[in-house]
């Protein structure tokens, strides 16, 4: 697969984060050549906190997170790529009952204490030998680097997906790292494919259950590439504990503000990354709407033009056709007057007040088309109420990559 | 434009109505060779009835047609193709007003019984002079007959929409004739597009409006091509009253019943024909969703599946790719269960209770995945709610289309 034009031309140098461990392995889920099965082990004492998806057809995967979750503690985390193994009812479970009976026995820890994820193709149960020979081939394997995690946990991407950053608390740097896959299937209102944020920060796990919500619900909760919400949506978040820096439990603690933003800032780039990594895409696309009635109203103002097709695939034409920016605010449902919407783009006002503005001259906008980075804004004019999204333009390679996937 | 490979083999002979002359212009709206004013005259004493775009952000022929509804009379309708006026302020009102102006002092009648509708581009106010020429040329051209009318409101359409039924009151055939244009930018929750039916019925504009809601919601309202809301949408309905049929106030009245039966005949087929020119389409693929908790819970899950990219993309790759079938159920965000769901595609059941048949036979599936009528059937398992829902694939020719239309 050619790497998307939206990838970035360099990888950031993750640092390690004491107490994780990654191994990859082979598998072989799928006919290829490569690592598909991914094996991080977390020192003792590790809390973790999760984001799953909210579609009504779960994977077996993401049932079991959700039922491990609020014992908020975590030795180990697999996931296998290639196979989704979702909807494949009973079967599916044998496959994740022997990860988690082999994990469990390997590090001498409960059940509930590993972490599972699955992706690829839906409906086929996933092959319990090839997990068991894969896992068993990560124990005895020697640790791997960050670029090589992100690698293995890929599917149709087209690139490996890392972000980095740091707070201080109490005058000791803490380290975040995120991985993240993820390219079709991406929708609002949900924890966005698979995402896995890992910090030797000391944090209780129900404090960081609560910052991983405010963090995902402006990062992957905010982004669309197709508004097509996959089955088996995973963020998982784990803190090590193994910094010196004191432990945060609540936003009382000195630092607790400066996490909080690390961890969003650090979400907000492992989104940006999966919509660089948009199925076909060869724009990234920032919509940022304001004057709504409310925040609500705006995001889903905001997520009706990233979700239009025909917005869409006018962008991927290079063609700033303000009138289907128009359409996909009145489709939305939300407060609008059609007297009062300004549109732009890249920053020059194309529409004002209902109408196109004066003497509008197209070239510059033009010029911002021909970008990689196109910014819609809408201002409706009503009240204060503001929301920022983004997604990435339809082409002829989402159509070719999707047409013909599983075959 | 080649025809769409779904457009139907042979167009229906739809009889004259009593009542209804139909005239074509050139206002030369764009520069093309071809009419695009129509101008559909009406006996006096036609009752009409409408259903108009949800959109927040309407067209101002809507919202004219909103409120000259109540009144329940129509002498006359003006189709413009080529610009939809949409989004134009005070000036798409300027061309508007003309329009009605010259229609009803033509026709010694209120400016309130002449309808409007227009479509093209959103952004540009229809040309006033253009709207003058094309409207004068109309009044003292020749009658011409439904296909020419049918043809001269098309934009994208590659197609003239047309069909026919008739229904028996008290002993006497009625008929009606209904012409539509609409190919993309079609989505559900509204009257799609531009769609008129005529017939010389003797039909209160009450009760035409009841019959029309009803028609309305099983068929323009179960099709979508591509989830974009128009901000032009209409479909309007005129009964003359010159068929010696006995007058229908309600459905007490003999005959009514046939009636609404026919007109949701007529409604359906003209959706149908929409979705066959969907706009790239290769297949036209119906979507039935049975035993959910409610029938608009069905018509949720039905649409969600309809609406998924990538089931539309995987039609199109002629895949029977029921997982993401699975997937779009459960975004939908109604009430589910994985493992009672049951997915079939032309009738062969290809999953049952959350996971695939024993033995699954592709091949007879993937044949039928290679027809031009595609049948996916979703068993919710849960209650006894249906619903049945229209759409086409999603291909490359759509891509096509909407990244290089304006320009």
């Amino acid at each position: 697969m050619t790497k998307s034009p939206l990838a970035p031309s360099e990888q950031p140098a993750l640092p390690a984060i004491a107490g994780v461990t990654c191994r990859i392995a082979r598998a072989r889920y799928k006919e290829w050549d490569r690592c598909d099965l991914t094996y991080v082990e977390l020192a003792e004492g590790t809390s973790v906190a999760g984001v799953l998806t909210q579609s009504k057809c779960p994977s077996t995967e993401v049932e079991w997170c959700r039922k491990s979750l609020p014992g908020g503690k975590a030795r180990a985390l697999v996931v296998n790529a290639g196979n989704a193994n979702a909807f494949t009812g009973a079967r599916g479970m044998e496959a994740v009952d022997l990860i988690l009976n082999l994990a469990s026995s390997h590090l001498k820890c409960t059940r509930e204490e590993i972490f599972v994820s699955s992706t690829g193709v839906i409906g086929e149960p996933l092959p319990r030998e090839r997990a068991n020979d894969g896992l068993k081939q990560a124990f005895s394997t020697e640790p791997c680097d960050w670029e090589s995690a992100a690698s293995t946990i890929m599917t149709t991407d087209t690139f490996p997906k890392m972000a980095t950053v740091s707070a201080v608390i109490g005058g000791t740097t803490v380290h975040l790292n995120g991985i993240v896959k993820g390219s079709g299937m991406i929708a609002p209102d949900m924890a966005t494919m698979l995402g896995y944020v890992f910090t030797d920060a000391t944090v209780s796990a129900d404090f960081l259950q609560e910052m991983l919500n405010a963090a995902t619900a402006r990062s992957f909760n905010c982004i669309t590439v197709d508004s097509d919400t996959s089955t088996s949506d995973t963020v998982l978040a784990f803190a090590t504990g193994r910094s010196d820096a004191a432990a945060l439990e609540g936003f009382d603690d000195d630092g607790a503000d400066a996490f909080q933003a690390a961890l969003s800032d650090l979400c907000r780039q492992m989104a940006h990354l999966v919509v660089r990594d948009g199925e076909g895409a060869s724009k990234f696309i920032e919509v940022a709407v304001t004057g709504a009635v409310s925040d609500e109203s705006a995001k889903k103002v905001a997520m009706s033009v990233a979700n239009s097709p025909l917005v869409k695939t006018a962008i991927a034409g290079e063609d700033a056709n303000w009138g289907r920016v128009v359409m996909a605010v009145g489709k939305a449902g939300e407060p609008a007057d059609r007297d009062r919407l300004s549109i732009s783009f890249g920053g020059m006002t194309v529409a004002r007040d209902g109408v196109v503005v004066p003497d509008y001259d197209e070239a510059p906008v033009a010029e911002h088309l021909k970008g990689e980075v196109i910014e819609i804004a809408v201002d409706l004019g009503l009240g204060s109420g503001r929301a920022t999204v983004w997604t990435c333009d339809l082409t002829h390679g989402y159509i070719t990559i999707n047409a013909d996937y599983r075959s």
